[in-house]
């Protein structure tokens, strides 16, 4: 391919947006990408060949645990997202719109209703078990913050893969190969990436796993355990707690006027965060839950649902408190009022001696203690942990590192078949639900991972196989020999060159080889060719070498071979 | 592939939808497609197979116009569409949102607007030109009526095509090159297309073809011409008029109390169709046009866009009427009160004691004629010729036939440049504007056609090249020998085989091969074997033939070659 006809062949020297991402800035330098509008993109000529070569990496690895490739649309209908509650779950991410006939619609942020649906009209009996199948989908979330180009973009192309199995020892025997083609394809794609586990989220599942990488831009923290090797995201990680218990002293009534936060009765009353329990109203998709937890530690939503075993939606509001018939700021761990579920943090039931709300306004109650003043049967690890905690494993103080996630793997169960109406008749004639797996990549995600980890000052190096060519040629010097050669290699080493003939200097055409990442450049000149030569120049390693004229096509076959 | 695998091998005997096309009925029952809602559908992996050869196919041909493949965001701005004025032209069939932080964005149902937003990024020197972009992309349009599946679908995929050239010269050489490719891609596809012009519609060009394939239950209509081969749409199609001139008759103003319509008029006058001049006042981007058509004729929006050089919207509503000072339904053809352009058709200009509204209420003028009562330098054809016309060319009565549109190229010119501020320095400094070319074929139109023209009565016949698959294997009997023949076989075949190891009669399992239409079948069993044959069927043909099991492989990969 000639350069001078590449759609978007003209780079730029500087980085023309405001992100501090680097893989950005050299896809958008160099041709790869465009953008037309916040967290809308455009892939380029350039780009499509790149994305192109992810994908065919991605299907082999698919195909190989017998993946069938498909297509859901991008529009559903939301009564799907209705029947398993996920209308209500997901706010303004999701996309919704009425067509001319009024029907409901959103704009698929992920396909898990859809697949379920197209199952429930093909799967019917035990012997149409195992089904694997993925599909390379446009998505769409209208993401309150877009970031890094096509790191978070609104409209996305995602690598979605959905395993059906008869019963849940199947999925789990099924799990571990895709989470090992997952491997295959990172290191093919010349990402290193950690496991983490992770929060389920608004999948509504069992377990997840996700695949990253460390990047200091990164918006996931990991905690990472130096000596164990324990590693999870923040948002599930579990640490060891500090246990403030002693011998519990009488309770008592104690006047806090106007302390209605955590930090004004801090200041108020001139004690520490861990001396206070916090009582806080939560809205999940049945109803309403309390859930009090220690004031120096946060929520984990994460946890929680997981402890409930049903999504939680939030915090209720000061408005939503009162209709209740309690005080916000105020509220007493119990469900004596209100009837709610108590969920309690494991280290308030394990501490004495706690501040806590007692449902009057302007009074606290002072040396309350779990068991005694306020009781539960939901007692559960529900907080993120601090910063330093120690490992659970093994008491070794945990580390941070900040990542960028580039793919995740679900175990879901059978919620959805059980919300979307996915039965099947077993062998001895009984009814039974699927059980589901779940796995992304998001390939701007990807292809943003692999030039985050794959770049120098210069510009980008593609890894082998992911290059939209292999080989960037170029002349110089305007005598008709140099012409005629390379014209004619052009022509030989076929569609993997791209062959610059723009009329641009050679240092703009060095500067350009270089701002691409081709991963090899071949450069006839007139001073080459005097002894028979041309120029091969390695980008990785920055390497150059002779190869006589008549042996340039075959030594390019041959480094095509190896890149593969 | 094991057929027991597939996900969507449950094959229907029945028609399950209660759409006329047996093309959607048969990509149905075969699993092929699934329905997920109005317009809205899934591509099983079958499906998805054929799409894929579909899309390698068109790939090839694109490439040898050095196409180069790329991808545009479904959702874009909105702010685009309204610099073409398409926002106002296109009603409900665009799918207009707002995002969360106030963004109007649409669902793209053509990319027009962001291909030159892009080239508008990326194109600045007469050095730059060609440039010939294309993509796979899905679409949505909110039709109005869906049908036939596939055929017209609110969410489909269309490969549209986009051409860039420093001339209206380069343009016109290269648009025959397109027209060439299309006709080689149906060709390929086994479709017999006939091509004719077509109006532009919403697209705002100069010149548009249409790829048709004659369809009873096809929404277009074709006017052809049997002795000289004139071929055009019903909206562009030129005929022959007859012409009532006379001489003119002294005009007098009649009353015609409540004669408000063209029937009423026709039925207090006694009079035909033919002798009325109906005005109409119609909208357009930039205003009002008032225009005037014989009786006996409708308007064709497309001839009338035109001859006007800017989209029509439609008629004004009464309401509208009336805030211009004009009587509904007696409106005279002038400008004096208005100062609107007036468009006469040339049938009215040439015809002669017309009856024409007064711009009074319930009074008409009779013997009006143009030139002497009203007067306009936009004269031309302005209507849709009626069944049974005379070819303009050679005066034959037209023929009409119904057919679906399965592809289309238009000639844009420089509209959508101009529009979005897309232009370029020529090379002797100064600035000019591209001219453009858009080229489409919609993926389930295509397939639809597809099936359409290639199926018996048992199903699809799936032209070379095109089927999921080449061959489809089964065993027929229990015995050890034919399981391990069969087994064998379905191994080193490979991946272009569907082996039916389903649990099913060999009645079934032949049904099911008729339905999905694949090439060939190969039977093993028993008797076959004892002569040390396994049995080739050819689904196109019927014809049958033995083949020793030794030589099966081989004739497969004979078979595949000629079938290339």
């Amino acid at each position: 391919m000639r350069y001078s006809r590449i759609f978007g062949n003209n780079t730029l020297r500087h980085n023309p947006s405001s992100s501090k991402s680097i893989s950005y800035s050299l896809l958008l330098r160099g041709g790869y990408v465009r953008s037309l509008g916040s967290g809308l993109f455009a892939l380029m000529p350039l780009g499509m060949r790149v994305v192109d070569k992810m994908k065919n990496i991605i299907r082999e690895e698919m195909d190989a645990l017998d993946g069938q490739e498909m297509d859901l649309p991008l529009v559903v209908p939301q009564n799907l997202w209705r029947k398993t509650g996920r209308d209500q779950i997901i706010g303004k991410e999701l996309i919704r719109f009425v067509d001319r006939h009024g029907h409901d619609l959103v704009l698929s942020s992920s396909h898990l209703e859809p697949i379920t649906q197209l199952a429930r009209l093909s799967i019917n009996s035990y012997r149409d078990f195992p089904r694997f199948l993925y599909q390379f989908k446009t998505k769409f979330r209208d993401e309150e913050r877009v970031r890094c180009g096509l790191f978070r973009a609104k409209e996305f192309t995602m690598k979605d893969a959905y395993s059906f199995h008869r019963s849940y020892t199947d999925l789990n025997n099924f799990f571990p190969k895709v989470f090992r083609a997952y491997r295959n394809i990172f290191e093919r794609c010349g990402v290193e990436v950690i496991t983490a586990k992770s929060a389920v989220g608004s999948l509504s599942g069992d377990r997840a796993y996700e695949f990253l990488m460390e990047c200091d831009w990164g918006d996931n923290y990991i905690v990472k355990c130096p000596s164990c090797g324990y590693q999870a995201n923040l948002d599930v990680a579990k640490g060891y707690k500090d246990i403030h218990s002693g011998i519990p002293r009488r309770s008592e009534e104690i006047s806090t006027p106007g302390c209605d936060t955590k930090e004004k009765l801090m200041d108020y009353l001139g004690v520490e965060d861990f001396e206070i329990a916090v009582t806080t109203l939560f809205k999940t998709l049945s109803g309403r839950v309390l859930v009090v937890c220690r004031g120096d530690y946060d929520i984990s939503h994460e946890k929680l649902s997981r402890l409930l075993e049903e999504p939680v939606i939030g915090p209720a509001s000061e408005e939503e408190v009162r209709a209740e018939g309690l005080v916000p700021g105020f509220l007493f761990p119990s469900n004596e009022i209100t009837g709610f579920k108590l969920v309690v943090d494991d280290a308030v039931a394990e501490s004495d001696n706690l501040i806590v709300g007692s449902d009057k306004k302007d009074i606290h109650l002072k040396n309350a203690s779990f068991g005694r003043d306020f009781e539960s049967s939901i007692v559960g690890d529900i907080v993120r942990i601090r910063a330093a905690s120690e490992c659970i494993q093994c008491r070794t103080p945990l580390e941070e590192v900040r990542a960028i996630e580039v793919g995740n793997i679900f175990k879901l169960g059978d919620f959805y078949p059980k919300s979307i109406g996915l039965s099947f008749t077993e062998e001895n004639g009984e009814v039974s639900y699927p059980h589901m797996g779940s796995y992304g990549i998001g390939l701007g995600r990807l292809v943003t991972a692999i030039v985050e980890a794959n770049h120098d000052d210069k510009g980008i190096i593609w890894p082998h196989g992911l290059a939209p060519f292999n080989f960037f040629l170029m002349g110089i010097g305007k005598s008709f020999r140099v012409k005629n050669v390379v014209e004619k290699l052009a022509e030989e080493i076929g569609s993997d060159v791209l062959f610059d003939d723009r009329h641009e200097s050679v240092g703009v055409k060095f500067k350009d080889f270089d701002l691409l990442g081709i991963p090899y450049r071949i450069v006839v000149s007139t001073k080459g060719l005097q002894d028979g030569n041309v120029e091969f120049y390695e980008r990785k390693t920055g390497k150059s070498w002779r190869v006589p004229v008549e042996m340039a096509v075959k030594t390019c076959r041959a480094l095509s071979k190896e890149s593969i």
